[in-house]
């Protein structure tokens, strides 16, 4: 595999991966010193619609570089590459024999990229009933919630969206100390504005912070403690529909003429509407609606950008059903939203950062001037399940039936679809998961626990910014995603001490790793049980691997190669034929590489 | 090949291919009887960016039927096939196993499909100054030209784009019963505004038709005489540029406050502006104007529409660099113009054509609501040229090197690539074509005269609407675009007689096909050497077979097929092993199919 020639649009192989437009970067291809057989290389782009082509040269020892004008806001490339080994196409899906479409090639924004900072945080996410209560605002029950103690198991059916534990946002300023321990660097919160749920993805008011959760004073001194504790803090916000007790729904069916009449379909005002997903309790919003853009997510004034600014200063938002915001049949908004989200997101600061949830292929969705990123299901979270997940529980990751066992070949392969048809910014500026609020527990879902912390290391080295939900890093396991919504339990004589030493040894290396947040990606090993790739950029280079059976056949690269194991577990041998890199049972490493395995650049 | 579980968008397998919004429309699946391994299956689709489900049933013998709701005016899907030959997606690329993107999803559109009568028609491209000539305007040579007499060669160099040779639209309509007895159903004309060019992409108006061709009464004259011969006629329109002489650019450059300098972008005004691939010549027009959009193309004063209605009533327009249209570095007014074009043609009537040219992937720009198709240049021409064409003329198909020759299975992966990426009704709207006026001859571009004629066969049998360059059939050649455009010989002594018989016989088969019109496509035959498929409908079914060598092995095909050799030549041996369908040597023939080989449907 490493005979292969590689180009990733990573910081590595690109002289600026966030050029200005009409900025020329120079692209860097690798290609093996022997056996490559490439004997000239030029790029391909698109220029104003045309196909443009510039040629490459050999700058050095397994290099050839070639300049690029990143003329469009994107700006799409791939290779062709001749010589003895023959012609062929080097895109984003590796080295291809046939004459393909552009959707694999790689690509360049010049719409600003991912704020560097994203993908070097590992993400903890936190469901606010669940995590942590200050006792403060136990009292206030709501007259649609009935209170649990902590302990308490989760319901199930109806009653568990109403359902509170008092979990709130001063509960969650108390336990930083775990998150500072455990290594991550920010926290992604569910949404804190009013609802009627548990879940609170039905506000019923986007004008201030849930009381039961503390307010708005509540978030203001959480923001002020994680920024003591050196923690981002990211919240959730939902532009596809509100609650039906929403005070704009309120005013749209008292009053047909109210500007809030549109913001919503009205089939037969005011009792028949579209909701999302035909949850009556979900009104779906009406992105034709001046009024409403500009309330929810144009402008300085919106709400998007009021939690933004001062005194809340969150980091960014996620998205909530991204995918389906603004659609409805013939209706298709989404452009207008996610591009003027962003600009009002940029215009408080580019530095703040909109993850999309996404659960299937958002390419569609991606380009300049969109979402950063998005909740990586289709690269990450459905790969990874797929090989290393239990088979009955995998529909639960689709909600249909399209979800099967797969070996590492073929995960590796989604792996490579999903990322190849996103801009190298994009998926920076995605969420690496494999679950979250939504699924089972990982800790239920994978196989066995050896394998869950084989996923979750993929997890925290896969391209993206790391999500873990909070107690993965104690195993606590769910069967389905209300199961996954418990409590965190503090009681810390029941964790699970071994597993919570693994990731914490992880997730700090991830944290201090540029290679894994910024670095490139390389495959170097695919098989059916072992799966192993290159991180690396200047001055660090790195190699991961994971394996999920004993008695997987090692790894094998060249000699001149040394490894040193910095993270997690597994064995490089040296001998008379090279490195094996390899793993006694389930296990995940990750080795720095020295020697020949950096002869190309730095 | 015949084992594997099969669909395409057609109206073989889809209960109406063009379904009003909202439609429920019934889906086929054809599964082998044995071997396939199926015990159940489900439709994906996207259902307002949400994934969305439904399960199929067992209809008979080797198929399944789901229905589908045409919710969205692209309704994407693919299936989900499981049982136990496995877990698998059947997309547009044929079955896989992995978790793909959607970018393969198979895509009705409920904004109107292709005018069922386009891909029925075989179209044969006329370079208006290079057909024949009525002798009637020879003598207005303008200041710009120089005359050349008809059998003169054709100049190199600079000279060449002014070298005119009298050609006209009488000079046309007196030669159509050559047309009729070609079978052909269609005229192409390259554009027939005034130019100071003998391709007149440099319009100077779009005012009138150019008086060298005889003006405007000498179109509509044309057009009576094509409608008397049964023949449609489109002609060319450029969106992307005008000429420097043209009288918009003159007032655009006589006053910066004209209506017109909005019309173009002016970097310093009069004399510094962006023009097409930096030829001063040929200014690029910016579609941010209003104006310009109204009097191009939006709304029915539009010249896009004048010639579309009476006393013109061209069948449609082809529509010049229409990937380039309205794109310069940050702007992209490119779906604004095709919509706007697509919606005033189909206010002057939904049966009028639009197809775009476009050299590279046109999937960008297809979907709801754009052209009707495509130059098929990225699904049929460089294919079939890399699978037949001369090594040192393929750089001559795409401007740059990326193109070798290829074997027959990265060919068909190349054609299969490029189809499954467009909505099958965009496919049927696109020309299938090898070469046009902006390419080699075919005869030059072809390994040898035999290989011509299997990629001519192949033109008139993949999907779409072919199109022959005028002389194609009687096998002139022509090394480059300039040598291509050479004058058509009427003395008929000169002609390549067995040629013309053989372009005669399958376009007269071609042109009374529905399964090649608009049947399915599905191979059976993917090899080096040779490619063969399928192409059916109600009541038709043939099997079409292109090989490019002595000595290929034959097409085995199962015991109970039949099959009688309709056009083109090959042989048929019934055996007991099945039937071999073979060619002694490079050969293109077609196949009724009869027998077992219709045992799904009808």
């Amino acid at each position: 595999m490493l005979d292969e020639p590689h180009h990733d649009a990573s910081e590595h192989l690109v002289s600026n991966p966030c050029p200005a437009p009409g900025e020329t970067v120079t692209l860097t291809v690798e290609v093996a010193d022997s056996g490559a057989g490439v004997s000239s290389l030029a790029v391909r782009t698109v220029h104003d619609g045309e196909a443009a082509w510039a040629e490459g040269r050999r700058a050095g020892p397994g290099r050839w570089e070639v300049a690029l004008s990143a003329h469009n806001p994107v700006t799409a490339y791939r290779f062709w590459l001749d010589g003895p080994g023959g012609p062929r196409w080097l895109t984003g899906l590796g080295v291809v024999h046939h004459d393909p479409t552009d959707h694999h090639d790689f690509r360049l924004l010049t719409t600003g990229g991912t704020p560097d900072w994203v993908p070097s945080t590992v993400w903890y996410q936190i469901f606010p009933d669940r995590f942590a209560s200050s006792g403060r605002h136990r009292a206030q029950l709501p007259e649609w919630g009935w209170m649990s103690r902590w302990d308490d198991p989760v319901a199930t059916g109806p009653r568990s969206m109403t359902q509170l534990y008092g979990g709130d946002l001063d509960g969650i300023a108390g336990r930083l100390a775990h998150l500072r321990d455990l290594g991550v660097g920010g926290i992604y919160l569910n949404p804190v504005f009013p609802g009627r749920s548990n879940h609170r993805y039905d506000a019923t008011s986007f004008g201030t912070v849930d009381p039961l959760l503390g307010g708005d004073e509540a978030l203001v001194r959480l923001r002020r403690a994680c920024t003591d504790a050196g923690l981002r803090l990211i919240s959730d916000l939902t532009l596809n529909h509100t609650g039906s007790h929403h005070e704009w729904f309120a005013a749209a069916q008292a009053d047909p003429d109210a500007a809030e009449a549109d913001f919503y379909y009205f089939v037969d005002h005011p009792h028949r509407y579209a909701s999302w997903l035909d949850v009556a309790s979900l009104p779906k919003l009406n992105h034709a609606s001046g009024e409403l853009r500009q309330r929810l997510y144009e402008g300085p004034d919106s709400v998007l950008a009021r939690y933004l600014g001062p005194p809340f200063d969150l980091d960014g938002w996620r998205i909530d059903v991204a995918n389906m915001t603004g659609r409805r049949g013939h209706d298709d908004h989404n452009e207008v939203a996610r591009r003027s989200a962003r600009r009002t997101s940029d215009g408080v600061d580019p530095a703040r950062w909109l993850v999309a949830e996404h659960f299937f292929d958002p390419s569609a969705d991606a380009g300049p001037g969109s979402w950063h990123g998005f909740m990586n299901y289709a690269g990450v979270a459905r790969p990874v399940a797929s090989w290393l997940g239990r088979r009955e529980s995998l529909a639960r990751l689709t909600g249909g039936p399209g979800q099967a066992p797969r070996d590492g070949v073929a995960a590796a392969r989604a792996m490579d679809a999903a990322r190849s048809v996103l801009p190298w910014q994009t998926v920076l500026g995605s969420m690496a998961l494999v679950t979250s609020h939504d699924t089972p527990r990982w800790h239920s879902l994978a196989r066995s626990p050896e394998l869950a912390r084989v996923g979750l290391g993929l997890v925290l080295t896969l391209p993206g910014a790391p999500c873990l939900l909070y107690g993965d890093e104690i195993a606590l396991t769910g069967s389905d995603a209300e199961a996954a919504r418990r409590t965190m339990p503090w009681d810390t004589s029941t964790w699970d001490r071994s597993t919570l030493d693994w990731y914490r040894e992880l997730i700090r290396f991830r944290s201090g790793s540029r290679a894994l947040a910024h670095g490139g990606f390389r495959w170097v090993e695919r098989a059916p049980d072992a799966l192993a790739f290159l991180r690396r950029t200047t001055g660090e280079h790195l190699l991961v691997r994971a394996c999920r059976v004993g008695g997987a056949p090692p790894l094998r690269l060249p000699t001149g190669w040394e490894a040193e194991l910095v993270a997690g577990e597994g064995t490089a041998r040296s001998g008379p034929d090279g490195l094996a890199i390899g793993h006694d049972g389930p296990g995940f490493g990750i080795w720095r590489l020295l020697g020949d395995g950096d002869h190309n650049g730095d």
